[in-house]
């Protein structure tokens, strides 16, 4: 089996802590392995090193082979541009040597967190099981916890067979408002989807040039002329691998996930994660907290003191400050909109 | 008239940018002047840079040089180690040549604030008018304008000239309890001690051999050895001038002065004088503020960003973090107690 991890998102959610230069994926937010890192931990041994290509961007190149130095310089490869999913995916198959595309492939971002790195590899071979002998084209669901509005849900058909959970894609259902959330979670039959796929590498690339075929025509030209390729990567249509293909098929199949998933949307998702002190702190870095309660402190630079205060995000970083609620802290990303209004673009 | 200017405190309470090394007089807190940049400012034209003193320590010498090269080196005295403010004032005066000590002298704080420096020029002009005419010692009394009970009160005695305000002292009243304060404010006999001094400075030399023998000796014995100073110094007794001689004196005469007098004794005591955005919140530095209210944010370095919070102060330094709720700002001391039982020199 081969692996895809696709590490050239620009993850802002982390500001001040991500950059553009180091998105979410390069970061360690638990203060040892960055998510990309654990991200290649957690396939070993299932997947090992000389099987493992990482699709990233040019601009974070030098960092990628950096944390990764275990996997062939020649696999990780360069976008010169980010064009969403569908391309990165079909370019890094169609990039394998003939004999890694014919086997199984598995897609996995970069910037995904889980608990269980053992269960995760035992759901991820049942996958392949299941793309080798039922012809599917595979994606992993995460049991929904909590009636989510900022995730897509997998509409489950069929059970296929009952001792894993493997069943039949009815449909892709986008995000949700909060009523019909609490109803998908109520209900059961909804899985959300993690972005998490497995196939065999030809399959994929058939159904791309049935259901896409302007970007399977440009990745063939590409392959015929590599030399070219910062000249037509930037012109591949730029469509999600949800949208343009999976959406589309009618052999795609799931496995419920269950090892702890988090996609650490938030400093508040980050939180939840954390080991916390006996008032709910959690902390990374050189921090003091005295009389606080249920907050997040980060020190990614220096010493953060809090006094007193309840339910904060306070992170620092040798540059920058961000102080805001908890609860609040999906609206880091009306902070990077004000910090680019006003021209602060070395704060991004 | 010649002036002193203490400025050997070391006030932590505008940590994170208050630090052994950068005490507050040191700190420019509006972002222009120091604080003893400002107390040296406010005495022109009454009293020229060749008159003005300023006592300090060892440890600042070289940056009380720097923000005051007008002032004649040779008269910024460097005390080996602080011995408070009797020590401090006397040898300041005994330092002084003949001919200087036998005028007046007027003792200033290096780390208060005043809003109208025209207006403390012309009481501390009276004030020196009423030692030479009527050989008093006096000290200039701030009107309080509410019940604060970490100020020391002066209770005034008969008033000697309705034109001034000028009055005699009946006695020293020290922090009083809230409702003593209140019973102050509202008898309108009160006023705060701002720790300001105006003398004759023979007088002063005089009034300290007969209530503080020990520290009159002492000072005597560094003149006649000015070579022995790091050795002689140490051993002067430690007392304040308020304590240890100001309360014992029966000629002890007062002026108000309003002229927007601050201690700046917190965070907050800053909040209350600089100008405030349409929210209320003051900033200096490097600051945004998205939908944050009654808050001090404070960037000495980098960028200080707030969404969602209130009546918060958040300061930044290039090393540290502090966000405290705006009303317990007087708890940095909470703090600093904190990391120095951690062992955190490094921070203080």
């Amino acid at each position: 089996m081969q692996a895809i991890i696709l590490a050239g998102g620009s993850g802002t959610r982390f500001w001040p802590l991500s950059r553009r230069r180091r998105p979410k994926q390069l970061l360690a937010l638990e203060g040892k392995r960055s998510l990309l890192q654990e991200t290649f931990d957690r396939l070993q041994p299932l997947i090992p090193a000389q099987s493992v290509w990482v699709c990233t961007t040019t601009m974070l190149a030098e960092e990628v082979r950096r944390q990764l130095p275990e996997v062939p310089p020649e696999q990780i490869l360069l976008e010169p541009e980010g064009r969403n999913t569908a391309a990165a995916i079909g370019w890094s198959v169609r990039s394998m040597p003939p004999e890694a595309r014919e086997g199984v492939v598995a897609v996995l971002p970069a910037d995904h967190r889980m608990g269980d790195p053992g269960a995760f590899r035992g759901t991820l071979a049942q996958a392949a099981s299941a793309v080798e002998e039922r012809d599917l084209v595979m994606t992993l669901g995460i049991r929904p916890y909590r009636p989510e509005t900022g995730y897509g849900y997998l509409e489950l058909a069929q059970e296929l067979d009952p001792s894993t959970g493997l069943s039949r894609v009815e449909r892709f259902r986008e995000k949700p408002d909060a009523a019909t959330a609490q109803a998908f979670v109520d209900a059961g039959r909804y899985l959300w989807n993690g972005g998490i796929f497995v196939f065999r590498g030809t399959t994929l690339l058939d159904l791309m040039k049935e259901h896409l075929p302007e970007l399977s025509e440009g990745l063939e030209e590409i392959a015929r002329q590599p030399e070219r390729l910062q000249e037509l990567y930037p012109d591949l249509p730029s469509t999600s691998i949800d949208f343009g293909l999976m959406e589309k098929l009618d052999n795609l199949g799931t496995l419920p996930l269950d090892c702890g998933w988090s996609d650490l949307g938030s400093w508040e998702a980050l939180a939840e994660i954390l080991e916390v002190d006996g008032s709910g702190n959690g902390s990374v870095g050189d921090v003091l907290a005295l009389e606080t309660s249920d907050s997040l402190l980060v020190a990614d630079s220096g010493t953060v003191v809090a006094l007193g205060v309840e339910g904060l995000v306070v992170v620092k970083t040798e540059d920058a400050v961000l102080v805001i609620p908890k609860e609040r802290s999906q609206e880091v990303r009306t902070i990077i909109a004000a910090l680019r209004e006003r021209g602060r673009e070395e704060l991004l």
